[in-house]
């Protein structure tokens, strides 16, 4: 979790991903996709040849709604997919 | 072609795609990345549950480079991708 930078208006958190080879840029998305579904959560992703910049906002969609445990195990979540690198 | 905004500094053809579901949004993401590979050009993409962003810039990384007929090719074989649906 300590590589996520947490940002306000809106309250969000946004990390950056980087890979040597396109194909592990699109392995990485493939599991992303995977656990996107899994979880109902579809976070906005920016992505190039070799980088993958993720942003996560608060699950409610209510104004000012705050980040919960919810969202911070997501992102952990999400770390995790890069450990089979 | 048409539906390609042209914008400058730096120059490049920015184009939306909306989908109905987020299968269909990653059904067009694996064959953006099949053609991404086939042709060796790798744009970047902003996507969400139902949209796919899309910036191409020129093949040429010189500054100034101009958009060319490959260019224009590889965002015709884009739009091919959604007519499938």
């Amino acid at each position: 979790m300590n590589k996520w930078n947490k940002r306000s208006r809106p309250l969000r958190l946004e990390r950056r991903f980087e890979f040597p080879t396109y194909e592990l840029t699109r392995d990485f998305l493939d599991r992303l996709g995977e656990l996107s579904e899994k979880r109902k959560r579809f976070p906005d992703v920016s992505f190039g040849k070799t980088y993958v910049n993720l942003t996560l906002q608060p699950e409610s969609d209510e104004n000012d709604a705050p980040l919960t445990a919810d969202d911070m195990n997501f992102a952990s979540e999400i770390d995790d997919l890069t450990e089979t690198e």
